[in-house]
């Protein structure tokens, strides 16, 4: 399907460690090779860098690699397409603009019936079943609240309406308004937050190691986010599923437990 | 204050001559070094990529001079800043989402009492007058049209909103929906367009020539549109205070002049 990859942290921290290992699943160690993209929050602002070639050929994603760019939440995708042509106007991360944000979301799943999803304000670039969840999820956003909500009320409103797209097939989300990160865990997700004592951490996917001590300070708190776990010495929290949680400046303040879905295929 | 670079192709075409050409201005040849960005529009898709450092010196730059993204549309802008401090969501160029089409826009100049301008639907994530005027742009063509109209009527629809900006201040514009481009002239703004027989043009910023006989067919139809003339052995448009021009395919199907005004300062 597709495999997602999200930074929180609490100091601009960048993410070529992580990066370097979800590239190589993009048509190297893994399949999805029909696209990928990266959305890095920068201070009040936001860029995006897209491709439709295999991310582990990427002319872009290999400068990227290498091209550290400091960040607090990050939001990155490698698609192996099911609905909707390779094309950039398919690629995700998808972003779209409410109360004056710049909002970021990424998916990975499929979506039975997406096109009985209603869209008003927001309506889709592409042909994606993801794209219009997303443009679902913002308008559902908008004509519920009349103003910007507080953190809490709008992880709460979208954990909602997960548990009615969840139903409608796997739903693993990354979705985020540049201060907050949202994740649901539909089928597969995992987490890792480091912090001090730092440790070495080892990719799973290529031979490639980073010593975390060397390039952090005792204050800074990172947490990553992947569809599998990145590394393969360290311990990742495996998410639930039906379980949605909210990570800010690295930490986890809010979790919530929604009802399990049986999906028949979860890759 | 700032320059822009636009193109509009009947082929997927690359930028990179003229891009080589206006990053020099971001830093080197010119006093635009207050960050950079470039939109491409591919097939169905559309992709950005920006920077707050300087054009001459960014990396991101560097690595776009030398990789060909073949377009038919693009919208370039490199950033001396006036109003809002130098980061990314002051960096034009400014997208957002209207009828399912990607809208892509950067201003040159500099509008006085922006705040006044009524954006609902859409909302500025930065600071600048310019992305307030955008937002306005297309809250005014979200009220004015129930659906997505036609190229000249949204053509003739902003150009008339432009001349209101026009009286607000200094207003270069350049906007697209992916598959016009429309130009509207305050104060500095020139276009060329190459066909065949194609010769060979020469940078005014950097000495490098590019003979385009050699990288394009017969059929091919390319005009380039800048702030000022980026070569100086071709012969340029230099469009008239108070003029609006579409581009469409390399073509210029559609133009109309609207009253000129005279600005104190254009620099």
């Amino acid at each position: 399907m597709c495999e997602l990859l999200g930074m929180s942290a609490n100091v601009p921290t960048d993410i070529c460690f992580s990066f370097t290992g979800l590239v190589q699943r993009g048509g190297a160690t893994g399949p999805h090779k029909d696209g990928w993209g990266i959305v890095f929050y920068e201070q009040g602002g936001v860029r995006e860098f897209k491709d439709y070639l295999p991310s582990s050929e990427s002319a872009i994603a290999g400068f990227l690699r290498d091209y550290p760019i400091k960040s607090r939440i990050v939001v990155s995708h490698i698609r192996q397409a099911n609905v909707g042509r390779i094309g950039l106007e398919n690629t995700h991360p998808f972003q779209r603009e409410l109360w004056g944000r710049p909002w970021t979301y990424a998916h990975n799943g499929q979506l039975d019936n997406a096109g009985r999803l209603e869209c008003d304000r927001f309506q889709p670039v592409g042909t994606t079943d993801s794209e219009r969840a997303f443009c679902w999820l913002l308008s559902e956003m908008q004509r519920h609240f009349d103003d910007a909500p507080s953190q809490q009320a709008w992880a709460n409103f979208v954990c909602e309406r997960c548990v009615e797209l969840n139903r409608m097939g796997v739903f693993n989300l990354l979705l985020s308004d540049g201060d907050a990160l949202l994740t649901f865990c539909s089928t597969k997700l995992a987490w890792i937050t480091r912090r001090a004592p730092f440790g070495t951490a080892h990719l799973s996917d290529e031979d490639m190691s980073v010593d975390f001590s060397a390039v952090t300070t005792e204050k800074d708190i990172v947490t990553v986010i992947a569809t599998r776990p990145l590394t393969d010495n360290e311990t990742w929290h495996i998410m639930q599923p039906g379980e949605c949680r909210l990570f800010v400046d690295g930490e986890s303040p809010w979790v919530r437990q929604t009802p399990a879905v049986v999906h028949k295929s979860t890759d």
